[in-house]
C-alpha cells in the first residue's frame, strides 16, 4: 500500500511530501529532468499520480521544489563569514557525489527546462549570490583582493570553475583536492589570504606583482 | 527516396555521410544526447539505420563523429596568435546561438554518455587546449600576467567563465558583449595587454597592485 495524503496537515501527509520529493530527486539524479516523468516519481514514492499533482501543478515545478528541498533553505548572508569558509563549504559541495551529479543535472536541464534554472536561481541562487557577492567585496576591501576586483566578475569565475570541475574532475575527488583546484583559481583571480599591504617592498625595487615569490 | 551507399567512396556515400552528420548535429541540439536515437537520425538524414550502423558501430561514436564534423579540424597551435586572438576567437564562439546550444548538450551529455565528453576531449580539445595554455605561457613570459600564473588553472578559470556564460546569458548576445565577459574575466585573472612591467613607479611609493588605477 503507498503513502496518500487524504487528511492534509497530518503526519501521513507529510511523510507523502517528503517521499515525492526523495523520489524526485533521487530519479532527477539518475535520469535528469527530461527522462523523469510525473508517474515515475509517483510510481518510486508509492502514492498515486493525483496526490503528486495535488503538490505540484507540472513536472517543472515538482522539481524546483526538489532542488529546493535537497539543497536546504539557503545560508542567510551572514553565514558566510569570510573567503576561507565560502572556500571550504563550496569545497564540500564539489566533493560531494550526488551533489555533482544534481548539479550537473542541473547545467543538462537548462536546455530543455530553463523554467527550472531561473527559478533556481531566483529562489536560491539570489540570495546565496548576493552573499557570496558581499564576502568578496568585504575580502577587497581588506586587501585581499586587488582593489578593481569585481565582485559579480568574481563570482562568476568561480561559479564557472565549479562547473568545470563538474565536467572534469571525477566524482570521488576528496575535498582536500577540491579546496585546492578553487584555491587555485582564487589566486589566480587575486585572492591573497594574507592581503597586499603586508609586503615590504625596499625603496627602489621594482614594484610588487600578485604573482611575485615573496 | 532517400540517399543510400550502395557505391562506397562515390558521391552518393559522401552525400550520405554529410546528410547524417547533419541530421544527429539537428537532432543533438534539439533533443540533446539521450533523447536522439540511431533510428531518428536515419529517418531524418532519408537513409536507412543499416546505412547509418556501417559507419557508426553505436550512437556514442555517432555522436562523437558528428562534433567532429561540426567544429571542423582544430587549428594548430601556431594558429591563436596571442590572447587577443584566443579572446576574440572564444567570443565569436560563445556569441553563436547554434554553438551555444551544442554547447550546452554536451555539458549536458556528461552525465549520461561520459565516453562522448572524453572522445571529445581526446580528439579535439587536447590539442585546442595545449595551444592555448602555450598562448598564456607566452603572455606571461611577455608580462602580460603575473609571473606565478598557471596556464592549467588559467585555461580551466576561461573554460569555466564559458560553462557560466552559457548558463546564464541569452542566447541572442553579441559578440561585443561576450568579449567584454571573457575580457572582464581574463582582467580579473591578472591579464594586462599593456604589461605590468610598463608601470612606472617613483621610488618611495606604495608598490604597483594589477588593480590600481594608472
Amino acid at each position: 500500500m503507498g503513502i496518500d495524503d487524504r487528511a492534509p496537515g497530518r503526519p501521513r501527509s507529510r511523510e507523502a511530501d517528503a517521499a515525492i520529493l526523495d523520489a524526485a530527486l533521487e530519479l532527477l539524479i539518475e535520469r535528469g529532468a527530461v527522462a523523469t516523468s510525473i508517474e515515475q516519481v509517483a510510481r518510486r514514492a508509492g502514492v498515486t499520480r493525483a496526490t503528486v499533482y495535488r503538490r505540484f501543478p507540472d513536472k517543472a515545478q515538482l522539481l524546483i521544489a526538489t532542488i529546493e528541498a535537497a539543497y536546504g533553505d539557503p545560508p542567510p548572508t551572514q553565514e558566510i563569514r569570510d573567503v576561507e569558509h565560502l572556500l571550504t563549504g563550496w569545497a564540500s559541495i564539489l566533493a560531494s557525489p550526488r551533489l555533482r551529479r544534481l548539479l550537473r543535472r542541473l547545467y543538462g536541464a537548462i536546455e530543455d527546462f530553463p523554467e527550472i534554472a531561473r527559478a533556481y536561481q531566483r529562489m536560491l541562487g539570489q540570495q546565496r549570490d548576493q552573499a557570496r557577492r558581499n564576502v568578496f567585496e568585504r575580502a577587497r576591501d581588506r586587501g585581499q583582493f586587488p582593489p578593481d576586483t569585481d565582485s559579480d566578475v568574481l563570482l562568476d569565475l568561480l561559479t564557472g570553475a565549479g562547473w568545470q570541475h563538474l565536467a572534469i574532475q571525477p566524482d570521488n575527488c576528496t575535498v582536500e583536492d577540491t579546496e585546492r583546484f578553487l584555491r587555485a583559481v582564487l589566486h589566480q583571480a587575486g585572492y591573497r589570504p594574507d592581503g597586499y599591504r603586508q609586503q615590504l617592498v625596499p625603496q627602489g625595487q621594482q614594484p610588487a606583482r600578485p604573482g611575485d615569490k615573496e
